[in-house]
């Protein structure tokens, strides 16, 4: 016997199925009716659970940056401690790689459909960016793995270098840009990145 | 007297119009009457110059495309030769800062919107990349100058990398981040990257 799901179970259920939506359709292609069809439950089932627009938007821009931290956190977790596997790629350029292709780059998309929209509504962009800070910390204490000598301060300057190249990457990975076509390439250009914002920079 | 302006200047003026529209409503609030309406022309003006919605999307990308050319000519035109005026910003930096405020910030803003439908349309994806080789080649040009041993092809991997760093940090600027906060930052950031990504970078 199959157990019914729980609310929070089917609430996830109903924005991986908007996250989708997004990704093929767009911010305008989205709407209640459309996640009751495509994740086939009774209609009224997504107006049940999100009233509205503005909190079904709201609560699929907050599980895209769960599960955008989920594998961030993953990423940065399973890198090689300094010395060991040195030819194996870093989790980080791993898991970009993954944002362009597959199942990933739906959420990809939806994420910059999101980010768009979340331009003229302040409490998206609030639920877009519920985790940022945690980003930012998982990108800074890669990027501290990559200094020679340890200086906080410092990497979280190259570590928003980083961020800002990643982002763009990923806007061009949505574009079908496949420049870079490896983990390994893309490592390379971190660590260069991340050996070229040096103190001197960061201080002119 | 005032001069009836020819077909070509009235269809730059339209365009510039929508790129206004696009910036404050976004794609889905885009309309051949709003443009009329908005740029006080006669109600179907806009319909007479761009017959189809995918017409007037086109010509707002390839607008929005030549303007960005233009700017970034005039800007790495006016670049310093080395060694005169070290402590200038460059003319690319101090564009790029440019674009996060004011009349700018209304055309990254359009090229946003545009960027997000082109990813499911092909023909204005061509539009908006209609000077895309151009872009590159200022590019590579201006990060060649700031090379200590001229390497065409390093250059090329350099300017790939500054130009997704831009892309990411416009994007940035569009969501309200005023991190960098002066050209002369920028400069520097640009100049590390440059100096970051080295030959070693490329071929490993």
């Amino acid at each position: 016997m199959r157990r019914k799901p729980n609310p929070d179970q089917r609430r996830r259920a109903l924005c991986d199925t908007a996250i989708r939506l997004l990704a093929s359709d767009g911010v305008k292609g989205l709407s209640h009716l459309k996640v009751d069809r495509k994740a086939g439950v009774a209609d009224g089932t997504t107006s049940f659970y999100f009233r509205t627009r503005s909190a079904l938007l709201q609560a699929v821009a907050i599980r895209v940056s769960e599960l955008d931290l989920k594998d961030l956190t993953a990423a940065t977790r399973t890198q090689a401690p300094p010395g060991l596997a040195a030819h194996e790629p870093s989790g980080l350029a791993t898991l970009v790689m993954r944002t362009a292709t597959g199942a990933r780059l739906i959420r990809t998309k939806a994420r910059h459909e999101l980010a768009l929209q979340a331009a003229r509504d302040p409490l998206l962009d609030k639920a877009l960016r519920s985790h940022d800070d945690r980003f930012r910390t998982l990108i800074t204490d890669a990027v501290l793995r990559l200094q020679d000598k340890p200086d906080p301060a410092l990497a979280e300057r190259q570590a928003y270098v980083v961020m800002m190249f990643i982002s763009g990457l990923m806007q061009a990975f949505t574009n079908g840009d496949r420049s870079i076509s490896s983990a390994e390439e893309l490592d390379a250009i971190i660590s260069g990145i991340v050996a070229g914002i040096s103190p001197s920079t960061a201080l002119r």
